[in-house]
């Protein structure tokens, strides 16, 4: 058996009463992780521009774009609102391959729910599956596929969304696995593109065509059998003899979509050690920004790579320990108003940036950060974070989930209830069909 | 400036009056023969299902969709006939890429002009231009691209479509370079998918994504700069280096668009030298089918690789060398119908294909093959071919493609006028609007 048939046996035959509640529990806090990050950006340019381009060519038969007074057809509203998902860089984050895994998959099992009247529960249950197809695929090419230049929330995340729309559609293990192969003949999106709205294409298009696939697959197109691990076929197109093992070891009993991460910050997911160090010096020795002279962060080469630049836009921002110390010192937090264009510009902030020094420290492990502090008046402290808050260690909490999708949707003027929104988005899979959480998303 | 930025100019700034009478007719003779090709399956299955996918999907203001009654939106029509164009294997040729150029940019072509009452000589320029972005691009990452599994016709295909689209929707230069940045984001297909339909749907994503790129691109997204040759871009995420030199040199002066080939057999390019020289032996020498104990065909290792296999339905026997002599040598034709499954079935044609070897021969050249043949009475005849019909060499007359197109709507069971449609599509560039030649393309 392939594996691209093993996956497309494992998904038709899952059942949802197997689900442990934790497993459940994981799916829901990346679903309403992911739902507040798409609210954030609802009123924004691309989510905007993406409605204008689709709205036109939308069939009749429409449901919820998150945030908007708008519907588009289950391809169009997959594809804004996995875009709205991925734009603050604020979603979810399967540490071991940087997978953003629910953005692709959650707003097709979303749309594909509304439009085919599905219960929360078999939604819920089509989602966990998808994240866990993408984030197994990407365990089978990582790190050399997102080094080579693919973006692999998109590359990976299209199988997820593939497998979670074949489950809803109810496809069999031949057709689920025909959808996850067609899949692999869709697959794109690079690296170089993501500081431009390139990136929001490939996100966009992971959803919208890894439903296509589905559909065209319950409509009877087939694919290799091996379309992933072949000869010719997807990782060696892209560059990677997979690891096949990693795909279909413990399939079922071991859940990657069980470690999904949240992030606090809507910042590159390395960043978060140094806005955690900045924030514990400034607390715990009640120092005020103007005191410092100069705040030097050392961590490893990947933390460098990413985080020692120029920062001109609230792009960069997002990846710059620089701002990152400096969000933290100025104001004590580092929500979403900390990477905007207004504070990016101000100069309080630009003048510290200016003070803050990155370092190599080879030593450091991934994802550690360290922060010394010299004040004007000549004292220094130091505080190394080894675990950033959201990490596996240091999850947040339900609670503080549902703050960040709280401040998502002030953020994004939000004009529908969030107060009913959280609650409906905790209890899901109670729902008959999930109409009444996807009639919350909407405006209008 | 960078290649994507380059193809951006010369798109946005080509002008029709510019334009040789040869080069436009190089456009009309590979726009006539796509048409005809996509008549050709307009009912078979993998289009039947695709229109049932996509119908419920489609917007309301559609357009053609080649040989059928039903109409789809641009994006889906731009879909099911670049599938059409393609299915049969029987679609132009660039011969050094091996990409079929017209079959992902015609039909978005066709598509959009229609849809917004375009001229046919700004459908015929923008046809033109695409192929020849595709090739170049082609050019840039061949042969090692498809020899690492990409499937280039859809990988590069898509930058055609995206270019062409940007001309007929007028984008400027950078717009029209950002559509070509945006399509490296959607570009994918591989070759393990291509003896099943997940072929078409990389095919068919190529001209409906490249499409989607330039709509995009008209709203305002953006792509990097270097999206195309960056360090983490298009052509090195897909395993090359780009020869940049490759896309620009020369563009506007040197037309790989010029350089497209017609295939008189529904068959494999490397095939057709095969089916050439047994059709040569069979009239030279009035040699009989039933008179020929053993047919040796020689040629280079890549005819081996692609022809020396087993014959179990339509799809080998198109890449077939023992079943391309066996046609030959039975029926002194090689059109459709000896590729449908009832010829592949046939007792006498399977009996013919097992008394054919192949046979190396490190000095043949590409395209070339060497047939011999020992008759029962002991007689021995040899025939080689170098450039085979349909190549540039010996390219198709502009009535044996009108004789293929016809020959094609007849296979497909057309029940529009052929007889009207062929010199309409010679005229395409005379006519106001395109909607004469597409209304001709329907049928219901």
């Amino acid at each position: 058996m392939t594996a691209t048939e093993a996956l497309g046996q494992f998904v038709s035959e899952s059942r949802w009463e197997e689900f442990s509640e934790s497993l459940r529990h994981a799916g829901r806090r990346s679903l309403l992780n992911s739902i507040g990050c798409a609210l954030g950006v609802a009123q924004s340019q691309p989510v905007e521009m993406a409605v204008r381009t689709l709205l036109p060519l939308s069939g009749a038969d429409r449901v919820t774009v998150m945030g908007r007074s708008e519907r588009l057809d289950v391809l169009g509203a997959a594809f804004v609102n996995a875009i709205g998902a991925n734009l603050l860089d604020y979603d979810d984050t399967h540490l071991r391959t940087v997978i953003h895994p629910a953005a692709p998959v959650a707003p097709v099992v979303l749309a594909l729910a509304e439009q085919r009247g599905l219960s929360g529960a078999a939604a819920l249950h089509a989602f966990i599956l998808g994240m866990e197809v993408a984030c197994r695929i990407g365990n089978s090419v990582s790190p050399a596929h997102y080094a080579r230049g693919w973006h692999i929330t998109s590359t990976c995340g299209i199988f997820g969304a593939a497998a979670a729309a074949s489950k809803l559609l109810g496809l069999n293990a031949e057709q689920t696995a025909h959808a996850i192969g067609i899949a692999s003949s869709e697959s794109a999106g690079t690296i170089e593109n993501l500081p431009s709205a390139g990136k929001n294409v490939s996100v966009g298009n992971a959803a919208r065509n890894g439903l296509f696939a589905a559909l065209l697959a319950e409509q009877g197109y087939t694919a290799a059998p091996a379309a992933l691990e072949g000869p010719l076929g997807w990782a060696r197109a892209m560059g990677d003899v997979p690891v096949v093992e990693e795909i279909v070891r413990e399939l079922g009993s071991r859940w990657e979509a069980g470690k999904n991460t949240y992030k606090p910050y809507p910042a590159g997911i390395v960043m978060h050690a140094v806005v955690d160090a900045c924030l514990a010096l400034r607390r715990d020795h009640g120092l005020q920004a103007a005191d410092i002279a100069e705040v030097v962060v050392s961590g490893e080469q990947l933390l460098l790579d990413r985080g020692d630049r120029v920062v001109t836009g609230e792009r960069d921002s997002r990846v710059s320990i620089h701002h990152c110390a400096a969000v933290a010192f100025l104001f004590g937090k580092a929500g979403l108003a900390e990477f905007e264009d207004a504070t990016v510009h101000n100069p309080d902030v630009a003048a510290f940036r200016a003070r803050t020094k990155a370092q190599l420290d080879t030593g450091s492990p991934r994802g550690a950060a360290t922060a010394n502090v010299r004040t004007y008046d000549g004292r220094s402290f130091s505080a190394t974070v080894l675990h950033a808050k959201g990490s596996l260690e240091h999850p947040l909490s339900d609670r503080e989930i549902e703050a960040k999708v709280r401040d998502s949707a002030h953020h994004g003027r939000f004009s529908g209830s969030i107060d009913d929104l959280i609650p409906a988005a905790w209890q899901i899979d109670c729902m008959p069909t999930i109409a009444p959480l996807t009639m919350l998303m909407r405006t209008g």
